[in-house]
């Protein structure tokens, strides 16, 4: 089971029996539907045709309208739509075959998906600072290491920006990591969902695509940027090569087999937020404002803990590294490893979150991951505030989520 | 690529390109959404959690009160969520891992499914009018002789009333193959998406849960009860067994990292849908009417042109054999098989429909599936009016349709 699900449905559990719990474990964004999102939807219910298996023409052509404006220009024939951009990733591991590289850390369903095609995932760390690109000197080694023992690596997923680390692997790296994938004739399955929630334009990813065009597939969804994970809508951006037609019918042939279509009514809804009217632009750019703050006052209360980390540049996540703490947990906790840490963390505090492990850490990494994106308000109206606020940070709701940040990790490296 | 949403998209194109069409290649129901669950979708668009991976609490209350109105009561917490019935029987042969059983004729995507997951399907011939369950006398010597060849075989695929015959499976057979399938200690993946479909009472299947319920997955949907194929909803119900527990969890946990959930905005509606409140026993009962007269209209036609057919009983199937006119297809047409036979009716007659070899049937065979479920209307007035005709076959554009294929098989079979 997905570890980050599964931890949500643990700590929803705790939340019933009465607990007082703080959710930092699910990157679920905790944010209403842009209420013109909700008319669309509400809108097209009388849409119960299957459609295309590849997505309606219009949301395609949205789609290519919105990869376009990101310098990744698309004919809308090469994009395909599916039931959320985790569907994708699977169909698209299974049409390509072989092993998979991953970057250590990455998102828990990379490898667990690569399993569940019969692949074994080829761990790569990633540089320091710049998570979800494995380090390309690594990944040139780690292959041909595979390749000498028989396996068959063809294709590596990168996430750019990233999750779990919220850093940006910078254009160099991209451009080396591009550049190995050509040399070593791997696939590049580039999981971009978070594109548009990097604070600083400066920081912005640039993806392998503008690299190696002929052999990165792009993938993003409205999960993120739009909250609406709950209305599972993905979409894959296939390139115009011969591997990528290739890749595209046998992604369709996939996608026909195990989920015929995207619900339509979605579909519809989703092809009006590709198309970035201003009030879709708007909500982007209140949340990821939203995000920056509550992110870096998070950081701020685990560096100021002693825990090591990396600026978050992106998205609503913290990847912090209680390394510099190990002896304190050790002696006063019994805490020799991120899983214990996690466990000590959920039991005596009610905090959720997840520890490294979940994204490929070795057991004894004190690494954890911190989703801020759940402090945003217990119902839409303080959500809506929250999206509004200039000063976020200082909502009541906000700030006693990160009050209590404060006196758990006080407690937690003092004692 | 699926053989139905294949065929499906080529009409289309030749649709737009101003051909004149006869649809009877997709089992998509031609009808419009019940306006009390369009407004239910509208209702729940402000839904954007990604909620519990196997499905709401009131959703899976929901689904085991169908059941239970079915004499198959079963316990939410065994019942399963996804988008679609489709995903959810792939997910399914993914957990139960091995090679599966399959009837020929069945539906196109089981043993295409199998394959994906790196299984081999092992095909076994139904009884004569009895489709969608293979004989139990032969499934016994498959199975050994696989065995003995050192396959796996772990599952059988049962799909009760059948999809492509549109026949239902006695009783006696149903509980053969249960016997069979618990002597072989094979899971019985049940599909059961047209239970509500059945023209007689009398003629009702029995689920093979009703035999062996300890090793018995039954999966249903709303595409064909209720026309909602766009929405994507299915539900699975696991047995409550050592072995249906474990399957749960295999199977939330597939689930977990290929889909994560389903649309939340689509499983509240489909919530309401289960619990059956009138006006949706009342939109199927209706339904089902108009399938029964449409689709026994378009098998007397077929019988009258010479082709063999077994009795329709469910569903919009059905599924003509021109065994006895292979001479005369083979003389006038050069034609000798179905998919020859297919291509024909497409090319000459814009006639859309399956070769039995999308069935996996063998080459030689000329046997076709016919849907007849596109032919209640061009537009939602019209198939609202279908949905209330007392005599939908004199409606003007359902006239046009039979009379269309009386000409094109009159043409075929006498030219």
């Amino acid at each position: 089971m997905s570890a980050t699900l599964a931890a949500d449905e643990a700590l929803a559990r705790r939340q019933r029996a009465g607990e007082q719990v703080l959710s930092l474990a699910s990157g679920e964004i905790g944010l209403p539907v842009l209420p013109a999102l909700r008319e669309r939807l509400a809108a097209a219910a009388d849409r119960n045709a299957y459609g295309s298996v590849a997505g309606s023409p219009r949301l395609r052509s949205a789609v290519a309208g919105y990869w376009g404006r990101r310098n990744l220009s698309v004919d809308p024939g090469l994009v395909v739509c599916g039931p959320g951009s985790k569907p994708l990733l699977f169909a698209l591991l299974l049409a390509v075959g072989g092993d998979v590289v991953v970057p250590v850390p990455s998102w828990v369903s990379y490898a667990a998906q690569a399993r569940l095609v019969g692949a074994r995932p080829i761990p790569v760390p990633v540089l320091p600072g710049e998570g979800g690109v494995p380090d390309p000197a690594a990944l040139r080694e780690a292959v041909a290491r595979a390749r000498a023992a028989g396996r068959d690596p063809r294709c590596v997923v990168v996430t750019l920006p990233d999750n779990p680390t919220g850093t940006v692997a910078t254009a160099g790296t991209v451009e080396r990591l591009a550049r190995a994938a050509r040399d070593l004739d791997l696939v590049i399955v580039s999981d971009e969902i978070y594109c548009d929630l990097v604070f600083d334009p400066a920081d912005r990813a640039v993806s392998p695509a503008a690299f190696a065009p002929e052999r990165t597939v792009v993938t993003t969804g409205l999960t993120k940027n739009l909250a609406l994970g709950g209305w599972r809508l993905g979409v894959a951006r296939l390139p115009d090569s011969p591997l990528g037609h290739e890749a595209l019918t046998r992604l369709v042939g996939i996608a026909s087999q195990i989920w015929s279509s995207t619900a339509a009514p979605v579909q519809s809804a989703a092809a009006y937020a590709f198309e970035e009217p201003p009030e879709v632009v708007g909500y982007v750019a209140a949340a990821r404002r939203l995000h920056e703050v509550v992110v870096r006052a998070v950081a701020e209360r685990f560096t100021a803990a002693g825990a090591g980390l990396a600026p978050v540049r992106a998205t609503c996540y913290l990847y912090p590294d209680f390394e510099p703490l190990r002896d304190h947990l050790a002696g006063a906790h019994d805490v020799h490893g991120a899983d214990a840490l996690a466990t000590l963390l959920a039991q005596r505090y009610g905090v959720g979150l997840l520890p490294g492990t979940a994204f490929g850490e070795e057991d004894r990494s004190l690494r954890i991951r911190v989703a801020t994106s759940r402090l945003y308000g217990g119902t839409d109206a303080e959500r809506f505030a929250a999206l509004a606020a200039d000063e976020p940070a200082r909502l009541p709701w906000v700030k006693a989520s990160l009050d209590r940040i404060t006196e758990v990790l006080t407690d937690l490296t003092t004692l």
